[in-house]
């Protein structure tokens, strides 16, 4: 009921304090987010192909608990938090694989679906919905 | 009472989608308060040098309200919140410069000051809170 | 006859050895490149918007000197090496501003002047070439 | 005698141009070189604990043949090109997994091996040249 996410940490992701950088959070959770849809049948590439329609980042919180360190694998694991009807809340949390009980950092991401003709607000369509709401993802 | 930071949007700070990429707000973020302490004369350099201490990002919440684009020149908006002895919480808002009374995305940033020599908390030096306090930096 | 342009070193530019780390050069010196059209009345939007023409990035060669740390104010400087009908060569150098003489990092770069439309060659229309050719880049 | 590294495209690699930011193949380069290093049995992380060492970029030379676009899959394939005492030359080409042999982007980069307690050139252990110049990397 709950996917996960392995990524390392490289040179790229840290910065002169010896930790990843904290911005560098969200581009990982976004890389965690799309396996997720792909590994679970519902890639994003078909939600726009198919209905014109994307996952666009409408809120963000992250609680940064403890740094991660180069070359550390990281586990993230994504879950469902809330669905609506043209989003969806994620909570998406970061612990290192030798400690996977300890979150570093935990982040909720709001998505709103939206149009990409309009970028207005679109409908999850039926596919997206049952894995988002079946814990598939979360 | 305000501190203002004018920054461009350039090709590395946009995504597939034509906007500025979500996460790169936080760096732009990074840079306007770094500025900011530089601009009213207490810059992190000195917390570092003469105190041991650094801010350190502890919590961010970011509200994406409308997208950002290539060649727009941003005014960041940098306030100080509320303070306590060794944390003090921003908010930044992103504005196009052309409509500077509309936030494109309004970022709340949670900074503790922490002891580099052991990442414990801090108290902020009195140079340092005045400035926040007084409003120098919000 | 050479484009200077400033840019301060930030957490986010640097990586766990303390440094700027390589890859972000690229970004840098693509900011400095739009300031220099931009500064010299022949802004890239403008390219795009009057001759559906963009500047594409061919090839970059990169020589590490010596690295860039954090809070330093970094001097770019940006001249024109060598032009052809549909692209140009430019040299960027990077130096510390309070050691201008000294290269930190050399940049080349080979833009090449193409058609959104096709990505095919397209000349580079003779408002670019004059600023180009005349050193004004360089 | 090649090592490959597969690495997914997400929005946070690509620009407002719709393709891979050309500098962010320096960063993914550097991931496979990493992933090069552990997979052989010769982890960078061992070459500065064991050795007091690490390997620093010193020169990097990319020619952009073709774009890579969002959610691709990319083959990097990590070769050995020259070995010296204290340095190598790696030759890193970036091809779409559906069209292998087709090239996106070459990348020429000059590794030196350099101590980190004052930066100088260090020779490269036994270890890591036997891998490096076996061809085990290359």
């Amino acid at each position: 009921m709950t996917h996960l996410y392995r990524v390392r940490v490289y040179f790229e992701d840290t910065d002169a304090a010896g930790v990843v950088y904290h911005a560098n959070y969200l581009g990982l959770a976004e890389r965690a987010r799309t396996e997720a849809l792909r590994d679970l049948g519902v890639p994003h590439a078909e939600l726009l192909r198919d209905h014109g329609l994307i996952f666009m980042v409408r809120r963000a919180k992250l609680d940064y608990l403890a740094p991660a360190r180069l070359d550390e694998s990281l586990l993230v694991t994504t879950r469902t938090l809330a669905l609506g009807a043209a989003s969806v809340d994620l909570r998406q949390s970061f612990a290192a694989e030798t400690v996977p009980e300890r979150s570093l950092v935990v982040a909720e991401i709001r998505l709103a679906c939206v149009r990409v003709a309009d970028m207005r607000p679109g409908r999850i369509p039926p596919r997206w919905r049952a894995v988002l709401a079946g814990g598939a993802l979360g």
